[in-house]
């Protein structure tokens, strides 16, 4: 229990003194968006030790096939190999570091570092080094190996050496989403929304709809999340017995709870909400903007999240799926990226429109970007101290508790 | 007293053993410029604890009128509410921290946060806040005041919980420049200088006119104050009939000596010295560029120097105004900002040609601008060794004291 | 002697913690790369103590000839006086600090400083500064001169108050290159390559042709240090063969040794390696690009490396010279700069086209930029530790105790 009489350094950027700053139910002081050494914290005992969602099955068709993903410093190989695995590995060369694959994806037989021409297998072995010495160890000189996890396509790495319990959480998920057939999309669009911001301010937007009534009118006319006074019982009525007649299982969760495994860095949520009536699904006119996802009889004329791993958002509807991840680039700087997928065997142009596709999450994201911006602008004031939350605001909470918990075990450790 | 043999480490960048460094009568050490601990340090310590001349009220003409003034992370409301009021609030919400003002200067009935819609009445208190707890108090999350003085026109604000003594300052500059009419003033033009230095390199530019004659050819042809040698007993009898003739107290101190309150942190000083013969104001052939000021017969020959808190600077001649602040924006840029002011009756293509009113102290900024930026650049190198003063850098001086004063007593306080 | 078994904090950026990481055959840790304290050491303590290559004498035909020398925060002045010696000196006024001189090159009769007209002598005393107290010392403050030495016109410079000894070096090093007349040389191109990696990555490059084979082809088409291998006794014995008719001493130093004085801090080297058959020079198809230089009879069919401080490199073939340095300008930004030397008396466009000629370099260099920038990419990463290093990176090794070491004693030191 804090001493809530206790002087407090709202301005200071020690990471210690920060970690004892927060009080329940308020946002985060401003060091934790503004130093240097916290993101650097950020990335290593946060990014590093969780499970970031980098892509889809849909992008290794092949063996030999391989994409990267980065965020801050880092750089994720994923590939397929030679069995058909999918892998997972640090992009980073074990004799001085060199980047190993440059190019953002293809398919190679093997990685050849650009430096010296180490060479490795797909699956992170060391096959070659030349001009070593006699003792050296080609079988402990591997590419790093994160670890792997896929959930219906989507697929989930962990650099951590002991990564958060995350199977528990897929058990509980794979039946809630089951009928939308994830394992059998493809990518229609994807997009970066460079912003100039902490991650967290990004991530933090995402996490509450007070905001989408003032700062998203388009959103708002269709999704009844931006105000819960709207979500009538006879609203949720509606939306139960649709999701029943297109095929989706009745027990499912609506909204506001949380579904299955839950630690401090670890969370996953399932919820339906209802879309507002006339709205089949997350598009201008209400109307489908492409063919229903997988097993779906008729759309059931909600928004379905799901998310795994605290940083990773998908958001479900009828006829597409969009995910979201808000990518560290610098204390500042973060990418907004998303991307927009539709069942696989639809075709551009016959099946679906890329602009009607993509409207309301790009002009929404267009609109997170400039109130995530003033958002920092103010948070860098050192007259800034954080401000009480609002009960729309209370899944903050959980990331908030989540994350001071992660850093504040990640200095006590080893 | 400090021990001149003890050896000092020059290149230090830390706060405490800087401030050590300082020797009377010598510029200051290389990290006092290059820090980025400095710099915060001089936001929250210095700026946020002093007077900041943030405009003039002809900006503000009716109820609901406002502008921003932005500095270093920090950004200033000043609006003129319901009543009639001139006050001045930090742009910063009390829920998130979002910037609540996002448009430069306008008129509003309140301003809303663009994030989660918090509303503010002119006066900064907080009108309403949606879904909050029962528990939450309103009252208590109004925008922070800032205190507020008006000196014929020209708006100073402090952030300070207790801002410097201002009003005795006030009370002694008042009469000697009220024949200006500065309460009747209207901005001919403003201009921002971008410059790659510490704003305290530029203030310290601004303060010593021993760089005027060598690098100002221009100012130089016209102004004496660029060789104190030149300003003869004939040159100075003459300026002071042209001031009574025009309407000016007598008594005005003219050169080189401060007039009214001054603390370590707040300095004010009024002085006229004079044109060389055939130039009435600052211009290219000395000739008036806009209408008599305020009350004034005939020009008075000379230019006025005004100072109100350190960091604010007017210069003002028979014919206009032009006020000087030089702004961070981070450790090396710096924003040289100037305004020209005339009388407010002037209509630009008639009264006044902007081109010859702002020629002067455009080529002279220019100049500045070069100067100031050789000198960071030196200053940077880790050979740079503070050296001794001319006397003709006196007030600079009085700047260091200041500002060494202010930082020791910031970290020694609360 | 560490103890490996030691858990080692592989992330730090304290430089006191990273000296500790360092094991003997591997590469260094990251922070050394990352780290904008290491960087305000490296400038401090490294290369204001070293020697630098600055120019060559042919850059001052006259008295009053100057030109300029940066790196990091730091400039040079290297210019002949009035007596036609070559002095240097740090560019920084003794006043306030600014650069006395923005002119990159040109001639002079004093350096009189842009900002507050302080006039300096070409051998940097102070000649006049206006406006002192009676007590001011002028000559006490004359321009921070620098420590010069030239080898056969090579100028190299030190700041250091006591710099590393040089001069045992420089006569071992001139009876080996002195038929090649390097005082007889003019600068026939100019390039600088800007690198978005630590200096430090830039140099190591430099330092090991391990990466030749893989990352150069056309350097290896031509050169056997790409392949030790390669150099069969036959190339040997050639190449002395062909030395020897030259006019080159016998009794120089092929390969991979080192020839003269060494210390921690100072690296001299001579060696001479063969080309392959049908080369005479870097060249693309081996002919000669301009005349022989010096004394040369003959072409020696070789590539003659030299280095007299570990951070100025030289390559001399049989007709022109490539010298080399790696220039930080922030932690993660350095210039690769390169100078092509012909002989004096050679004439553009008759004796010799200046694409064939820096051909080679050309395409190498943009080959290294590439990959040291995917090594800072890597090196960056938080899974990054240090390899093992081959034995065909032993220069390297050299380089890494050199450099540790001095910033172990610039620590311990005053």
């Amino acid at each position: 229990m804090k001493d809530l009489n206790a002087k407090i350094d709202w301005l200071t950027e020690d990471l210690e003194a920060l970690l004892g700053t927060h009080r329940d139910g308020y946002a985060m002081a401003r060091g934790f968006y503004t130093s240097a050494e916290v993101y650097q914290e950020d990335i290593k005992s946060y990014w590093n030790q969780t499970w970031i969602w980098v892509g889809h099955t849909c992008q290794l068709p092949q063996k030999g096939s391989f994409f990267l993903f980065d965020y801050g410093p880092e750089s994720i190989i994923i590939a397929r190999d030679r069995r058909g695995e999918v892998g997972a590995f640090v992009n980073v060369c074990r004799h001085r570091g060199a980047r190993v694959c440059t190019e953002r994806a293809g398919r190679a037989h093997a990685f050849s570092c650009p430096y010296h021409a180490w060479v490795y297998e797909l699956n992170g072995d060391l096959r070659a080094a030349r001009e070593m010495d006699a003792g050296f160890d080609r079988a402990s000189h591997g590419l790093l190996k994160a670890h792997v996890r896929i959930l219906d396509g989507l697929i989930f790495v962990s650099t951590a050496e002991n990564p958060p319990e995350i199977d528990d959480a897929i058990a509980e998920l794979k039946p809630l989403v089951a009928p939308f057939r994830l394992d059998q999309l493809k990518i229609a669009h994807e997009a970066s929304y460079p912003v100039p911001a902490n991650w967290k301010l990004a991530i933090e937007n995402y996490m509450e709809c007070y905001h989408c009534g003032p700062a998203h009118l388009d959103y708002s006319q269709s999704h009844s999340l931006k105000d819960p006074h709207s979500i009538t019982p006879e609203l949720l009525a509606s939306l139960r017995k649709a999701s029943v007649d297109a095929g989706l299982p009745a027990e499912a969760n609506f909204s506001w709870s949380k579904v299955g495994h839950e630690t401090a860095d670890m969370d996953a949520y399932c919820g339906r909400y209802p879309l507002y009536p006339g709205y089949h699904t997350g598009s201008k006119d209400g109307a489908l903007v492409a063919p229903l996802l997988g097993d779906l009889k008729t759309p059931f004329n909600g928004a379905n999240d799901m998310q795994l791993g605290i940083l990773n958002n998908f958001l479900i509807y009828s006829d597409h799926v969009v995910g979201y991840r808000f990518v560290p680039r610098s204390v500042q700087e973060t990418d907004i990226q998303m991307v927009w997928y539709v069942r696989e065997d639809a075709v551009e142009g016959e099946d679906y429109d890329l602009e009607d596709l993509t409207w309301l999450w790009h002009v929404t994201t267009l609109d997170d970007e400039r109130i995530i911006r003033v958002n920092q602008e103010g948070v860098n004031s050192f007259h800034f101290r954080p401000g009480p939350l609002s009960k729309m605001e209370e899944f903050m909470t959980a990331f908030y508790d989540g994350y001071l918990d992660q850093l504040t075990r990640a200095r006590g450790g080893a």
